[in-house]
């Protein structure tokens, strides 16, 4: 498998600009892998704003930890992210082993190690030996560049098919600012448990309760409505920094979040969203990606359970593997869901193809139909309650014969 | 995969006894199967008291929906169970099916429809065609006889291997009763949404309150503990019928469910869990079952929340079918179940092998140890949690290609 690219992969990459502010640096430390990268430090000229969202596993590792006790700051200087071991169930080793990173950055840098955000990802439960950074940390504070995006997204892959990028500008306080991202892994695909990171930076000027407010917000509908496999990493971290360049082009202040952030809302959720979904274009073993739409259920979070039990259905995902429109397990994963539904109120359709409806199969049920819509690379599937107003959307991929072969055979 | 028998299957069946009150017939009715029993009629000489524990879809068969209207009836005088076609999700066509079958039971009978009983299994969502039935159920009413309990259990298989049978006996109010068992199928493991069905008939005397107190204790450490995909059918259905005929014997009333029933129960748990073991073991694809035990959680729910977490985690089922000892899998499923747990006291065992001791790989940890484990057929794992005293085991078997492919390619 490894070394081939995922056929949902885009087609193109966004060509990332360079973002004031911040600058970039790559080192190749030999954490696990060989001959690639495995060392990202991101380094923000003047103190940038910043907002974090983190799992909710009750056991996360070291660098969420670290994360979590450096954002009510709310400032940042550098970031140091790395691949290869994601310094997770480590104990009083993993504690330390944040302790001499942040240490190594903040003297680097010359900040406080309050201002430092770290994240790790790769093998759970092997000591990190902090030592490999100490050496690189100082030239990589001094080398980064601005013009280092994609570059900065190939470090942090772990079983990644491809690095995930995404930009996008927006209108604010009278000026134009840009927001760039980067990602990797999506949920608990990756062996040994790599996990969904991801980094957000933005020129804008904006206040770091507002940006939390923002980012709070946007990770509903987007990072959080993906799904590979069900499993929730110890590491997912996502973070959002604003440099705050763009007040030298005369933004205006941001004082809270409210309607004149409305365009920086809509760019910022959109990246988000772009970003999430490469996420799952690249799960493991993918070779179909599927949006799933729940509406009239009774609530909008009725209609997310609902939409998440469908899509992390073993057998829904085993029958888009197998182009077979089983609707009857869609159907299955509704009532398992526990949420509000009545059986002689469904309708389903497979893009355009209503399967079933009033608690029967469709009287036009075309077998031949729904089966051409499960043929497709992307499959949108609807389902409507019939209760209330609630809708959500989700999006996860197949499961395939590769996603046993990746995660049951890769240490044979 | 058709026509193999899991590895996992019992090496030799139980040696089923006749059991007085309740007689047995089969036929094939041709409701999808060809060359093979796929009816199945239960008839009681007498009235039987029943009791029933029946899937917590929300979007139930017909048959589940007609079960659940006469339960509280508490009495049975016949019992019929398709394979082939699980009735559900198929409306006012379904319910006027279920109607039309217990008609015909009753009438073969000489009962009400009230003291029918049904459960269908197979595709969903096709219309059943209930006149199948009429032209049988007459002469199995006729036919039935007391010594067919494994002919029973194989009339209503769906993609099972083998199946299912198990009988005990227990002193009773002064006297030895029997129970036997039959089960199919495991919770949404076989194509087109088959489903565990569970019938177990006793000739002890006892009323319907006690026989559903009993019942709905059992299920709880038995089938409610087994897991195979984590998809709940829309079929679910456990029954358990006591046809009274021990009273010739002399056993004594039975009037609550107290310390007199000590034995029966003990035997009655240990024949559910003997059945819903059976059912996970032919599991889809399974080549390994697994033995999860939680303990030292908060409560008994929270210990088996966590243990259903990682039993139903892709992640650790793909590791236990590569036979790789990744515990960092583990402490994963742990995290994500929501449950109070604490990184620093958690410890972790593969068979007599522990992995993981006080927040970080077991200080003797042995890679070849933990590995030989993994090579079993049966694997147990233990967590402790280290909180509390909460406590909970539950059974799963491993994900496979073949899990994949069975659920993914069997209509092409």
């Amino acid at each position: 498998m490894s070394g081939s690219i995922s056929p949902l992969a885009p087609k193109t990459y966004a060509d990332m600009p360079p973002l004031r502010g911040v600058r970039m640096a790559t080192a190749a430390a030999g954490i696990k892998y060989k001959n690639r990268t495995d060392v990202l430090m991101m380094v923000f000229d003047r103190p940038a704003t910043v907002a974090g969202v983190l799992t909710r596993s009750k056991c996360p590792s070291a660098p969420v930890d670290f994360c979590r006790a450096n954002l009510p700051g709310g400032v940042a200087r550098a970031v140091v992210v790395n691949s290869g071991n994601a310094n997770a169930f480590t104990g009083r080793k993993g504690r330390e082993s944040t302790k001499m990173t942040a240490e190594a950055a903040a003297k680097a840098i010359g900040c406080s190690e309050g201002e430092v955000f770290l994240a790790s990802t790769g093998v759970i439960g092997e000591p990190l030996d902090a030592t490999k950074f100490s050496g690189v940390l100082d030239s990589l504070a001094a080398s980064g560049t601005e013009d280092f995006w994609f570059e900065a997204a190939k470090a942090i892959m772990t079983t990644d098919t491809y690095p995930k990028v995404a930009t996008r500008t927006a209108a604010l306080g009278g000026v134009t600012v840009t927001i760039n991202g980067i990602a990797k892994g999506a949920g608990m695909i990756a062996p040994d448990m790599a996990t969904m990171l991801s980094f957000v930076v933005t020129d804008a000027d904006i206040p770091a309760a507002v940006l939390q407010s923002l980012l709070s917000a946007g990770v509903g509908p987007t990072f959080n409505s993906v799904t590979v496999d069900s499993d929730t990493s110890t590491s997912d971290t996502l973070m959002l920094f604003a440099t705050g360049a763009a007040a030298t082009d005369g933004q205006k202040p941001v004082t809270a979040d409210d309607a004149t952030l409305d365009g920086f809302r809509a760019a910022l959720n959109d990246l988000l969203r772009d970003l999430a979904l490469q996420v799952v274009r690249d799960g493991e073993g993918a070779r179909k990606m599927v949006e799933i739409t729940v509406e009239g259920a009774e609530n909008d979070e009725a209609a997310k359970r609902i939409a998440l039990s469908i899509a992390n259905s073993p057998l829904v995902k085993t029958a888009v593997a197998g182009e077979d429109a089983n609707w009857g397990r869609i159907v299955m994963a509704v009532g398992k869901s526990g949420e509000m539904a009545d059986r002689d109120r469904l309708a389903i359709w497979f893009g355009d193809v209503r399967v079933a409806v009033d608690g029967e199969r469709d009287p036009a049920y075309s077998e031949a139909a729904a089966t051409a819509v499960m043929k497709r690379e992307d499959i949108p599937v609807r389902v409507e309650i019939g209760l209330g107003k609630g809708r959500a959307t989700v999006w996860t991929c197949d499961l395939t014969k590769e996603y046993v072969e990746i995660n049951g055979d890769y240490r044979s």
